[in-house]
This record gives C-alpha cells, sequence and structure tokens, in this order.
C-alpha cells in the first residue's frame, strides 16, 4: 500500500462511490448492499484509512466469487425485546444488516436509554469506525465488537484461537468532529505484518508466535503457520475473549475458529457476528455529556497527549474534501477493469 | 501484604463479616452500608485478592474519619427509562448504591434484553469483580467500568489524568463458575509499585513515568510525583478514556481530575461514578448462551492457555471454604482493636 505520490490521482467521493458499487454489484451483490459496502470502503478510503478502502475490493470480489457469501442476502430483523435487536443477515454482510436495523436501533435506545443490536450469520470485511461514528453524530454514544478468524493466540496459550476482534467507541463532542476509536485487540494487524515480511523487517517483541507457539519477532514465522498475539499481554486476551462472547456467543454467531470455508477457495470474509450497544447520554444525570467529554479531550491535550483517537482520519477526511480522495493510478486502473468484469 | 505462613491465621467467613462490620459502624457507617462493605471485602479476602481484603481496612477508616464520604449517606434511585436507572450515590460508597438498585436492575434487564445502571456521586475503593460476578450467576451477562483518581499518563502525554479505570466483564459458564475478569487500564496497580519500591525492584519498561514525565522503570520515581502509563500504549490509553466517559461524564460523575479532597486530610476514596450494562442474552439468538462460553473456554484450554480468567480466585475461594480465610495474625489483632475503637 506504499504508493510513490506522483502515480496518485484524485477522485470525487461520488465517483469512487459508483465506481465501487458497479464492482459490487457486477460481481454479484444486490444494488442495495452495493451501495451500502461501497460507501463504507469508500469512506475508510476518504480518510486515509487504507488497509480498509480500495486495498480490500480484490479480497470482496474473490470471497463474492467463490460463493462464500450471499451478496443478495435480505437481512432479517428481529424485534426480540424493547432493547434488543436480533438481526440474522442470512450468510450476507454485516453492513446491510446494521442498516436495515439502524432506525428500530436508534428509537430504542431513545426510548429506553439504552438498546442492542445482535447480528449473526454476517460477514464483516470492514473497519469498525464507519458502523459506531454516525450514532455519536446524533448524539448518542455506540460501541461494537467483531470477531473475525483464528489467528490470535490465546494469552500462554500455542494455537491461535481468537480473531484480530476490534471494538469500536464513538462519543458526541461538544463543538467538534466525535471522538471515535476502532482498536484490534491483537498486538498488530495481519496486513503489518505482511509489510514487514516484504520489507524484510524484524517486528518488536511481543507481537507474534512461530508454527509451534514459540514467541518470534520474524514475520515470516507468523505468516508460515504462526500466530498473531493479543495485545498488552493477558488483558488484551481477556478482552478478545470477551469479543468472541460478546460477538458470537451473544448473537449466535461462530466463534472465530468456528466456520470452515475450506470449500470455498478465494474466501475471505469471517463468517461470524457483531454487536452494536447504542446508549443516549440525556437519559443520565450528566446531561450535558457532549461538553463533558470535550473537557475531557481538553485535559488529554494540556497533559501532553499529542493525538486524539480519529484525528488522523478527520485531518484526510478535510484533505480529500479539498482536493479529492487520494488514489493509486494504477489501482484505479484495476478497478475500473473490475466494474467491467464479471 | 507479603506474611509468613506462620503467623497466619484462619477465621470463617462469617466471622469476618462480622468484625468488619463492626468497623465499619464503629466508624461512622450505617449497619446497612457497613454489612454491605464487610460483605465485598471479606470476599476479596476470602478470595485471596489481598489487595481489596483486609489491606483496604484502613484507608476505609482513614477516608471515614477524614469526613469526606459519607457513611450514612442513602442513594437514590431514579428509574429514567425503560432500560436506564441512574442513581445518586449522595456522596456514599457506591456498592450501596448498586445494592439499592440491583433488584430493579436485573427486572429491566429481563424485560428489555438490556439495562444501563449510572451511578455518580459515588466512592468505589474496592474489586470490580465483586459487582459483576452475581449477575452472571443468575444466567446475565454483566459489565462496568469505574474511573477512579488521576495517576495515570494518557498515551504520549507527560501529567497524570485517567484513574487506574478498570473494566470488569462477568458471563455465565455451563457447568462451571462465571467467567469473569476485572482489570485495570493501567499497566501496573499503585500496590504493586509499591511494593517493588519496598523490595528496591526495577519495574519492566512502559509501567511508569518520572515527575517530568519522563519513562522509567524506578518504582522510587513513578512514587515521587511520578505516574503509572497504561497498559498496551495508545489501546489502552483509549480504553482508559472510554472508562472516563461511561463511568463519569455518562453518570454525572466526576472525572478522576475532578475532585478536591485537599480539605480531607487521610481522604483516599475516589469520588467518581460507576456504570454498569446488564444483558439478558437468552433475547439473543443465541440461547445457549452459557454452553457457548463453556465451549469458548475449552478451546482456549486446548489451544494451551494455561488458565482462565477468575481461576486463581476460585481456587482460594475453594480453599477458604475448606479451611476458613487465611489472615495475618497480627493485621487480624489490629482489625479487633479498630472493632473496638471509634
Amino acid at each position: 500500500m506504499q504508493s510513490d505520490k506522483a502515480q496518485q490521482t484524485h477522485i470525487s467521493f461520488d465517483e469512487l462511490h459508483a465506481l465501487l458499487a458497479r464492482i459490487f454489484a457486477r460481481h454479484g451483490t444486490s444494488n442495495e448492499v452495493a451501495a451500502i459496502l461501497a460507501s463504507n470502503c469508500a469512506s475508510a478510503q476518504r480518510d486515509g484509512a487504507d488497509s480498509h478502502g480500495i486495498f480490500r475490493i480484490p479480497g470482496y470480489v474473490a470471497t463474492l466469487q467463490s460463493g462464500w457469501v450471499d451478496g443478495k442476502a435480505v437481512p432479517q430483523v428481529t424485534d426480540a425485546a424493547p432493547g434488543f435487536i436480533a438481526v440474522d443477515a442470512k450468510n450476507g454482510f454485516a453492513q446491510p444488516a446494521l442498516a436495515a436495523a439502524r432506525a428500530l436501533l436508534v428509537e430504542k435506545a431513545r426510548a429506553n436509554g439504552i438498546a442492542l443490536l445482535a447480528i449473526h450469520n454476517s460477514h464483516h470485511f470492514a473497519a469498525l469506525w464507519p458502523d459506531v461514528e454516525p450514532f455519536a453524530r446524533e448524539g448518542l454514544v455506540a460501541l461494537s465488537f467483531v470477531n473475525s478468524m483464528a489467528c490470535v493466540v490465546p494469552h500462554g496459550g500455542k494455537r491461535a484461537l481468537f480473531g484480530t476482534n476490534p471494538i469500536a467507541f464513538a462519543a458526541p463532542r461538544a463543538g467538534h468532529e466525535p471522538l471515535v476509536f476502532d482498536l484490534a485487540t491483537s498486538a498488530i494487524a495481519n496486513g503489518d505484518v505482511q509489510i514487514a515480511a516484504r520489507e524484510g523487517r524484524m517486528l518488536p517483541e511481543g507481537y507474534g508466535v512461530d508454527r509451534d507457539g514459540r514467541p518470534t519477532c520474524d514475520p515470516r514465522a507468523i505468516l508460515d503457520g504462526g500466530a498473531l498475539l493479543p495485545f498488552g499481554g493477558y488483558k488484551g486476551s481477556a478482552l478478545s475473549m470477551m469479543v468472541e462472547l460478546l460477538a458470537a456467543a451473544l448473537t449466535g454467531g461462530n466463534f472465530s475458529f468456528d466456520f470452515d470455508w475450506s470449500g470455498h477457495p478465494g474466501a475471505q470474509t469471517p463468517r461470524t457476528g457483531q454487536l452494536l450497544i447504542v446508549i443516549d447520554p440525556s437519559k443520565g444525570a450528566g446531561s450535558n455529556f457532549a461538553a463533558r467529554t470535550e473537557l475531557l479531550v481538553q485535559q488529554m491535550q494540556d497533559a501532553g497527549q499529542p493525538r486524539q483517537p480519529g484525528d488522523r482520519r478527520y485531518r484526510e477526511r478535510a484533505q480529500s474534501a479539498r482536493a479529492g480522495i487520494a488514489v493509486d493510478s494504477e489501482e484505479l486502473a484495476r478497478l475500473r477493469q473490475l466494474a467491467e468484469a464479471a
């Protein structure tokens, strides 16, 4: 993903969105699903979140072609309780499942003070922050958890069991963009291991194990049958376990080790589950929640924290709004070919 | 807290509970509050959680004597929404506030699928796992967040701002004790820094900074105007920030840097807030949640993870049930003096 600035071109969000939607639809999704996935992917590219931008398109296409995911699935929403929505994504993507239940989720959160959306039988192959940020724009607090595919060894163990299992959080901030983070509970992303291997760099200690479960700093040993470690030792491992329980056990989805895609060569999207929790802070004693968030951020800045969660994305987003979204010219050409191919 | 086994004596839970309740009541709490705090503290001692057992009693006593906390406070419970309870602890301890709202919280979680308890104006000076474990015994999933006092530097910063800000989680597990963790988002507990300083040991890298915000491995430099670091770098720091927002901003409580106890020498309990989220997993597509938890634990064991969260506590608990709760003889004598003094 390291691209030479000279080879970059810039296109508008709408143009990129239309191109990506065409690619999805050409490879077997419904138009509704194509629009949702294109929006997610174009947003990541716009915000400089390269590993979840157009970089992901070949993986989406390969997965659709393999028949592993149903790009035309229509999610089935069940109003399970006043604060609890369950969605069967019907082996489709998680984002359309969220979209199908989103209005009801907001309604329930405002009526009850808190509400939960449990998605199962779903594929999540994208960044998690786009799922939570919009709730904060409506004054709500949102948390989300997604499990993925077995590539992380539990603390002290030898075999991969957990996914990279991200946790995302969004909160409104008075007078500013929402405060949003999206962090994998693995010590490092798989993509960064691949980049280190390509560049012949060793990794810091504590990022991975080799095929025998022994600690290694060699990215090739991690990729060659090894696995990642959780971030932060036993604490990160406990949080990753929690993500498995919330995103899979609670929703009725697969654990990260549960599914078998061996009959679908090319499949890259984990078939698991996702949980969202949305809270209406106006119900609390702190009716000035967004102002309190802003005070905390100010204090973090005063304490010398150089960057707030989400800062880089917002900066890139503003840059993209001014100059268009930066895309590698060769990659753009390949995308245009994919938009024509079936 | 390193005690010579030869100096230990063993007493029953009921005897320890009665002794601790007497101490609390003698130092200004109501009988109701005394019973609740005694139960919490005796449970920690029983489970080998030494740093939250009788070790805490002098801190409780000093705080009560300073007038910083109201040991007779009667929490005010507000049924804010079908899934949202707010409690003003009235400058009392957090545990009686939870006790006052607990039955309603369970009722709301079962009716709505998820419910939230926001406690503010409260003091939490205990382990967090005792607050969540009982929900899992009733088949519910529970999460809790408490902020404390400024002693942790945000990632990349120089000044302490966050508390040790623990996150606790509990889930039912078929045929076994609940799966429970309680982890500080700081890299190390304050008590462990004190022990290292006493023993003249250096700490590993990444645990703390000195008074100028520079990384240090010297526990004395951390204690002498320095501060702790979050666990796991920027990720742990983001989670600690989230705890401030959930436990303080959302509840209407103080941030960890908000309160001023300088007028109350001896005060040790942070006056902040606490959030609990309780989920009824039977509302999800996964009606067999506890069996799925058990499967995950089995897989963690098969993957070579040597110990599950909570294992040590349950082992110590069983040992205490057989042989009585181990207490240092001299400490027990001091407790008995405190129970008579006012």
